[in-house]
């Protein structure tokens, strides 16, 4: 059995609970506070330098770092990765999209909204992360209008990673209102046998 | 045939030039110019409504984004991608930390300084890039000065994915005489049979 740290408040952590609940992997969760600096911590340090989570241990001790490469490594033997090159490029195409276009915007006004309560000195920074956090939204809207999962009809990684932050977007200052196939995609995904909602305990 | 939209000057459309020579997989290279805004035209946004490159359009006409998403989709076939599940995760963790932590200060902190000319007026932006961007080096640092690729002793894909802005840290500011294990990761990629140079001639 492998060992998760996270926090159970982060989107990032929260796709692996996610995931191991919908496949029925058996994990060990570790609880760390970010706020708390936990992350910051010489033992913490030792197993990831960049101070991140999520961190997944294996049997073995060895170390793995970011949340989507976790995803992968979890679900290897699972068609949830993509059927064939196209579709797992496709699973990829979206989670690179995620990292780069829409958790920087959509996790980040999250966290100063909702962590941090909007201090004044973080606002203007909050309120840069609108449009590109948007811009995102629109994008998966297009998909989502034309497919039921963002790669076909049958749920891959690519929906995971994706939802993590996107179902509390509005904790961001996102109004969901405005893309109804993002909120029947939500939906389709908290129908699923096995769905594990965020904060939920472990 | 697959054809491949990019501008000669980007790292994240070098990526695939390079693989593509490494593996011998022929390819059309559609040459856009980013700073003449090729990528916002209405042909460009109806293929990638993101309007950004590269962008690989198959024989089918799929399109697919997201540049470690394309380099996947070219060696999904390549033992390039990682051997067994804990090295293709490896890969992966390279992969979007190249996106999230190193990308972001690396390659923007170059486009400020190299393809702009540091203009007054993104200079804070640039100066602010330097920490994450030493931190990034810091962390690759410190897994080449222990295996002579990133995963393991064979080049894989975590290693195109980083040297495509790594080997031109210095336009934007960064020292590499700082890091020795990186200069000589460098190097060995350079002399890797069918290596291209970036900007070479398609
Ligand atoms: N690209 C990483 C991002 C991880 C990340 O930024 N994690 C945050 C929590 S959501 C964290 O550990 N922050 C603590 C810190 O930076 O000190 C991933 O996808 O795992
Ligand atoms: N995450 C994307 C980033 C792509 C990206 O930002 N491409 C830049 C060139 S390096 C671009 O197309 N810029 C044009 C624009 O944003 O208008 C990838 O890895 O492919």
């Amino acid at each position: 059995m492998f060992t998760v740290y996270g926090d159970s408040l982060s989107g990032n952590c929260y796709k692996i609970q996610l995931l191991a609940s919908l496949l029925g992997v058996p994990m060990r969760w570790v609880e760390l506070n970010i706020l708390n600096k936990d992350t910051q911590s010489d033992s913490f340090l030792q197993k990831n330098p960049l101070g991140k989570i999520p961190v997944l241990e294996t049997a073995d001790g060895e170390v793995i770092s970011e949340s989507n490469a976790i995803l992968h490594f979890i679900a290897d033997q699972h068609a949830i990765t993509g059927k064939d090159a196209l579709s797992k490029a496709r699973v990829l195409q979206w989670q690179f999209f995620e990292q780069y276009s829409h958790e920087p915007y959509i996790a980040v006004a999250r966290f100063i909204n909702f962590y941090l309560g909007l201090p004044a000195n973080r606002r203007e920074e909050y309120l840069q992360k609108q449009e590109g956090g948007n811009k995102a939204l629109a994008h998966m809207e297009k998909q989502l209008s034309k497919s039921k999962y963002l790669v076909g009809d049958d749920l891959t990684l690519a929906d995971i990673s994706l939802y993590a932050y996107t179902h509390v977007a509005e904790q961001g200052g996102f109004d969901l209102n405005q893309y109804p196939a993002i909120l029947a995609w939500i939906a389709r995904i908290e129908a699923l046998p096995n769905y594990t909602a965020m904060n939920a305990d472990n």
